[in-house]
């Protein structure tokens, strides 16, 4: 606290990200991490001389890359935006079609247990909201969306539930709120969901957004990106450019490029997530877990009968870390991020070990 | 212009960034760049094996890189704050310190002819502001700022301007006005200016903000810093981590500790751009024209005769490209990066020829 801040900072209650402990012993598993790094390809970039461009400002619409994320969709460049991470890209998505628009006042809806940073950007550029609760089952249902007035937003699958809607259901909201944009937050779409993002030649209303943080293993180097109407992505442009004009850097645009030209690496590391995902499970089963079923690379989870603020610590105590979120409705889950196979089966005899210790009644 | 920008978007008139034309034959001094690459010390860090760290989040407060600029002040890493480009870092610091403060709601002070993002900032964060006039020639004049209310905000040197104050008119400025925030814009001062950056342990109300785009030769990589009291800092972090948590990726905080680490090359490439910063001030002088003595890595000239804008579009058909600002008080200047000496003589030549093409009377 201190009297030099203004009261819109004072006010704030700013996102927490996942623990990243320094010891190389755990079995981290509570951030969604890739467990497998970039393609080689892409760092092959890297290699090339890059030091005399970096004296240069980078492209401030980060064209080529816009082109190349545009094109996994068969969309041109102009229904493409691109930013430092998806958080940034989010975070003036809010700016642009979120706060005050004369005619839509209504409070922004966002499904009650979800990405925790949108309630932090809400507050940041101060914008009214109205979180709506998931369903008892933890399902998100787009009901309750129809009858608002203000934007919409949510991921798909949502986190950390890790339950994904079908492209009929989105298709169907943005047809009957065509007045208000929806943003679709596709940060895990990649794992079993199926993406909306070539609707948005369709659909005027939708803004698109995605990340090379999980998918593809770049969580270290910041790309993200919003697919949408050429209108819609004039105004992230606009405030873009009134807040950062250059927010991808040279290198950063180069690795992301050549990432998303290697398809086929992408494609065998998701496959492997997705497969090591459902023996995760199985195992999770087994052991007596109920567990959400899943299109992401992470799982949510929870035990019958032992408390998951009690196997949270005894994990950590056998060096596994997992997330653990003290909220209303989901304190009794575990979110596992999913690891390499050697990883998981790691976890499941810290489960294992930690669940017999507990005695046998608590076992399965 | 879309019916679904919010009533902010619709409003704002976003940054305009120099021109960015991909012909290679250009000799290109608009941009403030450094003619210099990077240090290959800090290239080389590029040789190693960073792909595997790539798929983990970056550290969110980029602590080593905070470390590494704070050490070049004596200062503390709790002194330091580090961002994705100096401009994101100003942005951050608009939302945390000039947004509405209750007590001390007086508008936003800064120099009328100055960087041109500071009322853009402004708008995007719906901060009240009063321009400053420079004195009639152009000087920066710190007396009108000691009887507002409100925030404080000018470079230094001054851009477009080029020149500098000294150290004890700001340290002067800081002991008149404890209960307002004063934020020195520094992308230029190592050029010849003095930093206040050591000032921050002894003045809570300061905040000194830096970047490696000019003075390391490296813009294309988005590196910038904000110095001062731990408060003042906390006070980014919370602005920050409420928009975006982690805003420098892996390998830009790697090369720019590598960037700072090598002092030597930084001072050597600097010396050289100042030593050609005086040849080119000293033949733009014998061409007639009139240059505000400068601490930067650019010059900000007149010619008594000739129109600037018409040098402007003659530099530009003969492949020079500077740069020209269609505004009160400085349409007869022109802003002239310092290149390497082969570029300024190629400037130089095309200079004297197209005033040889005006005729003998405009000649100097």
């Amino acid at each position: 606290m201190s009297r030099f801040w203004s009261d819109l900072i004072q006010d704030l209650s700013p996102y927490v990200p996942g623990e990243q402990p320094k010891s190389a012993k755990l079995i981290k598993l509570n951030t969604n991490e890739n467990p497998y790094g970039p393609s080689p390809l892409a760092m092959s970039v890297l290699r090339e001389d890059i030091g005399p461009d970096l004296r240069r400002y980078p492209d401030p619409y980060s064209i080529s890359l816009r082109t190349a994320v545009a094109a996994r969709y068969g969309l041109s460049p102009e229904y493409a935006f691109a930013g430092n991470g998806s958080d940034e890209v989010l975070g003036l998505a809010f700016a642009t079609f979120f706060k005050t628009r004369t005619g839509f006042e209504g409070p922004l809806q966002y499904p009650d247990v979800s990405y925790s940073f949108y309630p932090v950007w809400a507050r940041f550029f101060e914008v009214e909201v109205a979180p709506v609760p998931l369903s008892p089952n933890l399902e998100l249902d787009l009901t309750p969306y129809r009858e608002g007035t203000g934007g919409i937003i949510f991921p798909n699958p949502n986190a950390p539930t890790a339950m994904a809607l079908g492209r009929g259901e989105i298709e169907s909201l943005l047809r009957d709120t065509p007045d208000r944009v929806t943003i679709v937050d596709e940060a895990y779409v990649e794992f079993g969901a199926e993406s909306v993002a070539s609707l948005v030649s369709q659909y005027d209303n939708l803004l698109v957004v995605q990340t090379l943080s999980k998918s593809h293993g770049l969580a270290g180097l910041r790309v993200g990106f919003a697919f949408g109407h050429p209108d819609l992505i004039e105004g992230l442009d606009r405030a873009k450019s009134s807040f950062n004009s250059y927010p991808v850097d040279r290198i950063a645009e180069r690795i992301a490029c050549a990432a998303i030209g290697d398809e086929e690496y992408f494609e065998a590391r998701r496959d492997q997530v997705v497969a090591t995902r459902e023996w995760t499970t199985e195992r999770l089963v087994t052991l007596g877990f109920k567990v959400l079923p899943s299109s992401a690379n992470f799982v949510f989870a929870t035990h019958p009968r032992v408390p998951a603020k009690e196997l949270f610590e005894g994990l950590r105590s056998r060096d596994v870390l997992v997330r653990y979120f003290d909220k209303p409705r989901i304190d009794e889950y575990l979110r596992i991020t999913i690891g390499t196979d050697d990883e998981m089966r790691g976890f499941v005899s810290a489960l294992e070990s930690l669940l017999g210790s507990l005695g046998p009644s608590d076992n399965g």
